[in-house]
């Protein structure tokens, strides 16, 4: 067990409530919302407990892909409006707001993909969850929403990652009316990067997993650290960090494995993740 | 009758042709194009007219939604022509082009939700239009085209919009064929966010206006300006800004009444307008 | 015949192999990669013939449109992997992904559209190649995969042109799995423009052709020049930007003869190009 899954472990052991399980299996980290009476919302302990999994998984070489899924009938209906309206102060929300952000852009600079395991319901800070997250597949039956503004509240910070994945037009559409989309129409638009029947949403999962750690866990590693970056920046430069990202993979052992074996017809073997 | 409402009425009442009328319906702003013997281009008094009664509405506080439509068989076929031909100079048509993009940046600026109602024809500027608004609703029998490369003038002003609502290269496809799309690819393609059958169209842009006056004024307000702000932003700063934002949003009254009313399972009662 | 392309012609005479053919037509150029036997990748001297003739082109007055095709049953299936593990060098990469990467930009920069014709595989910087064109045609049997990450080697550069074209989900998926898509999956997510039967691949590209040197050259000139460069700019630099493209294109000659036809419904005579 590495020092970082210790930690974790010795984190989570100590806590009085489990918001949330982590199960490692071969480099594959299974988070899960475990808040299945209330929605799974992102209550302080809940943010807080995905900030020090997310921080440890950074930190763990031994990580290979993430999958973030949650326990009950739904994955995620946004944030806890009882505590939220427990404490009405400007200074809280905003670092309220702040901790829920950081928590967003951690699901995005992890340097391993992560994967969002969506059923029932995801709605406003979980629609944006997972918006977040670089694939997410849903249950066919799952509906996505972003619909604080029912409530007086426009999704703002839902609506940065949102409208970074669905056209425009869309995304205000349902930020301003707060209706609900199904899996399909998620899928279509870009929400979504893959739908299952509610009975193989685990296996398709699983399956989705399986592949990305049959893959270099170094190559990964770059394209995951590179991708996000480099849409925020102009072609040029763009260019400029991609190609210095690709040489730096050149050299690593594992893209000369893999072109050898490519180029022999062979099966490649990967280095251990973390050498 | 507010301040702004009234100066609006008197400037059309003062103006000699009414290239434009404005009906107001309680929060609900009807602009109407209305020169459809010209096919509703964009002349000169035109895009004067939508100037004034944009900066009318921005300084509203009465104001919630506006639904920009036109009189007769087609919406908008761009600039007039036959204006532009009678002035050959590279300062006026700089100065033309700068009044239509502060038209259309108006549109996006508006401190509340603009639906494009579209029956017809929307071409060039029209369908830059179209492109402008927050939502867009169309007839089925409607139909898009940037067409100006026809005429040697390429649709540049109008490819700032387009590019910015559907992929590369359709975008690029649409603006160097000059060719038609129907409604239903405009719609898939993400440059519409409704069709309705031909007899329904009025019906249903009524429905998605009473949908959002049923919102609070006041959160719809928020998320309308910070919508198309952040998606100019990095992912950080967009964070940082739509946080801070949500955080000023939670503390209106409105937030407070609807997160109360969510729990409390009855239908929240908003503030006035403008209060 | 042109200078360039008579400077091209002789360069292309010189060479000492024929990777890549230049066939023009009435000013539309096409460019064929010619090594069908090695799947056409792009080798040091494929990328270098690339540069070569794009300067060329870039450079001609009579060219209005490129194609870049490609010989035997597949388009391109990205860099020369045998000769780049012959060279296992850090700066040779950089220089070698630099090299690649203008080709790329320079496709983006040329001043007239460039239209890929695909069949086959496109795969890894051949699927690039596809994304960082105009326009893009393919026939309904090729697919499309950025598969570095199956030889340990993240397509990184290949992800700055496709992540321009496709929702992020759907690059990022493609990018870890280095799963293959079918055209009409392609043509559905942005990556292409159209789609054609096998046996109309050529016809339907020659439409599109036919379709684009019909246009006013200075016109479809003045659109590509702006097209790509406002995207990456704030909406407001985009439309000062467009603007002034615009305003420039209506001195024109060809925009007074185009707005005059369309007014006197006749069809237009545009300048011959480079006039």
């Amino acid at each position: 067990m590495s020092r970082a899954r210790l930690e974790s472990f010795m984190n989570q052991t100590l806590s009085t409530e489990h918001v949330l399980l982590r199960d490692d299996q071969d480099g594959a980290v299974y988070l899960t919302l475990n808040r299945p009476d209330k929605f799974n919302t992102l209550s302080e302990a809940m943010l807080e407990a995905l900030q020090r999994e997310l921080d440890a998984i950074a930190a763990d070489p031994a990580a290979r892909c993430v999958v973030i899924g949650a326990e009950g009938r739904g994955f995620c209906a946004g944030h806890d409006l009882r505590e939220m309206r427990a404490k009405p102060d400007q200074s809280y929300y905003q670092s309220l707001f702040r901790r829920c952000s950081k928590v967003m852009q951690s699901v995005v600079a992890l340097p391993v993909p992560v994967i969002a395991k969506v059923q029932g319901l995801a709605t406003a800070a979980g629609c944006q969850l997972v918006a977040s997250c670089d694939l997410a597949i849903a249950a066919r039956s799952a509906s996505f929403a972003v619909s604080g503004i029912n409530a007086g509240l426009f999704c703002s910070t839902p609506a940065v990652a949102l409208s970074r994945n669905i056209p425009p037009k869309r995304a205000f559409d349902m930020l301003v009316t707060g209706d609900f989309i199904d899996a399909g129409t998620a899928l279509e638009w870009g929400l979504l990067s893959g739908v299952a029947p509610d009975s193989d949403l685990d296996a398709t999962v699983a399956e989705k997993v399986e592949k990305i750690l049959s893959k270099s866990p170094a190559a990964v590693r770059y394209g995951k650290a590179m991708f996000h970056r480099q849409r925020q920046m102009t072609l040029a430069d763009a260019y400029d960090f991609a190609g210095d990202v690709m040489a730096e993979n050149m050299l690593n052992p594992d893209a000369e494995e893999g072109i050898d074996a490519f180029l022999g017809k062979r099966k490649p073997v990967w280095q251990r993740p973390g050498h």
